[in-house]
């Protein structure tokens, strides 16, 4: 018998048919498990390592964390530095980062947000069921979201902001502070106010900042967002303010609130300066990102009953809010947008 | 001001680096939901559907339908079919079998392994922690399973099959007997024997069997493959004998009943019949299957406690077993072999 040249030729249908997903699966689904591990916290990219530094920084006897970084290194994960050497030392791949990047868009999506998928039926049979019925992990959302961001969510915003030449710049809902940080430091004279609701992530912030030497330039405002629609005070003097996917968590109720603080951002910013705002627009039909528009708009919509604006619905409210002009960017990142409110 | 020209010189960067991940993850979430709904088991592939016959099909409200149906039509899983008629109709999209099969694999890894994620830690640190410590839930691995088998594990073994035009077919580990009822419906003078462990599986297997016209021709045999060490009847009158995805899991403990088990299949198989393997085997390098058989390595190294043969593993059992020779076919499913052993 002789079956392999036409059993060979079905083949090419078949790899066409599974694609990239299950390679995109596996990587993501190692990464996860060194996030779990402790694995990944310890790693930094491009410096070597050994299964017992490994196995003492994260409190794991060798042998299983052996067995792990076999995993990582035969998925392509990490790369064996020198095979001959003993102890075996290992390193980050070389697309280490994107290969987190990637796998950010599957955790976020598939494991994040799977209180959702696992209980449809229930938010679809009792609509008012509130947001927080079936609470997410906050800290796999952060997490995924983490990953995703590094290279995604951001970057045109940081180029548009750098643009600016900014002096003083306002991030709302700074979290920790890492844009912030990245200007600062690329403007030695510059200063910034970070502000964000969450304690832990403005204590974060401020430990962060002095870290990386801009301590003295950082100033960390912890309360929400919508209080600036009354006390405008931490805006003074800004030639930038940003805002990156905090405003639709207003939407629906708070919206009046919204527009208070896009005005009060308006109001606060000095001659030729700019909002940058970055946020999700809801189902968007380009073959690019439609599929992943779609995830993100029903989750929003229907399980945390949030409203996503459009571009159009964005550029109305920011001229009703008193901007003179708006400009519209696509993102790397799918159905995100980034709209540039000029004073 | 004017941003974009050099902004959008970055998304091209951007973009690449996210690659299909976000529109792979967003249809897995997307038709992971399905399945939960129990839409997915009311849609039928080409045929038309309105929100009112699946919410009546499903007992969910219309409401709930409508939202989850927008969303899957924004995101390409359906489309809709005469955007003016009243009320709206629905049907899969062409390549709803592909977007299925893709989800399965996401579906495999990140969500009906999670248990091995999540309990990462426990399990690295006692090594002894017996295989269902943290059990997997055996629907969510049937269904993604189900999704991926689809299109991927069994072309290249009822290929292979049918060129034989058996006219008795044994199936070891046979589910629900899909492969046997493809089998009998081709050659319709050909008898079957299914084999499986499962009562609900053999029960399902017998209805199907009726249901596509090849009861007569198909028997569903209860039992384990252990058993057929000792007890060869199942086997008698075989010209091809398939075994899917079952062998490894006698291994390592019962690597020796696996081995009378391929003995009493070679001694069991007519003049000129086949044993057709397909199983998993260990941490391929190769660019495509290299990451995804990392992945299906490790869950079964450290976390199911199972060992996978080789290449040159199942070469040297297969003739250590009889047979005359053996030829080894690549699958579309990564890290997947078909192993042909003559008689």
């Amino acid at each position: 018998m002789a079956f392999d040249t036409s059993l060979q030729r079905s083949l090419a249908t078949e790899v066409e048919a599974s694609g990239p997903a299950p390679a995109l699966a596996a990587v993501a689904a190692l990464m996860e498990m060194g996030d779990r591990l402790g694995v990944t916290d310890v790693i930094t990219v491009g410096k070597d390592f050994t299964v017992a530094e490994i196995a003492a920084a994260t409190d794991l006897p060798e042998e299983g964390v052996a067995g792990y970084l076999e995993a990582l290194e035969s998925a392509g994960i990490i790369d064996a530095v020198d095979a001959s050497g003993e102890p075996a030392r290992f390193r980050t791949a070389a697309d280490y980062e994107r290969i987190q990047h990637q796998a950010g868009y599957l955790s976020w999506t598939m494991n994040a947000n799977r209180p959702f998928i696992e209980n449809a039926r229930a938010y679809l049979t009792d609509q008012s069921k509130p947001t927080g019925a079936y609470t997410r992990d906050g800290r796999q959302v952060a997490i995924s979201s983490q990953w995703m961001g590094a290279q995604a969510f951001y970057p045109a915003a940081l180029d548009a902001i750098f643009r600016l030449e900014p002096e003083h710049v306002v991030d709302l809902g700074a979290g920790t502070c890492r844009l912030l940080i990245e200007v600062l430091q690329a403007f030695p004279g510059s200063t910034a106010v970070g502000l964000d609701l969450d304690p832990a992530s403005c204590r974060a912030a401020e430990k962060a900042a002095v870290q990386e030497g801009v301590g003295d330039r950082l100033t960390v405002v912890e309360r929400p967002i919508q209080s600036v629609a009354d006390d405008p005070g931490p805006l003074a003097g800004a030639d930038v303010i940003h805002a990156g996917f905090v405003f639709h968590d207003m939407m629906p109720e708070e919206e009046s609130v919204a527009d208070k603080v896009l005005a009060q951002c308006r109001e606060a910013l000095r001659p030729g300066g700019v909002m940058a705002i970055t946020d999700a627009v809801p189902y968007l039909r380009n073959p690019r990102e439609r599929a992943f528009s779609a995830i993100v708009t029903y989750y929003h919509r229907q399980f945390m009953k949030r409203k996503l604006l459009t571009e159009q619905e964005w550029r109305d409210k920011l001229l009703a809010a008193g901007f003179s002009s708006v400009e519209v960017v696509e993102l790397g990142f799918p159905t995100g947008r980034l709209f540039l409110a000029s004073r």
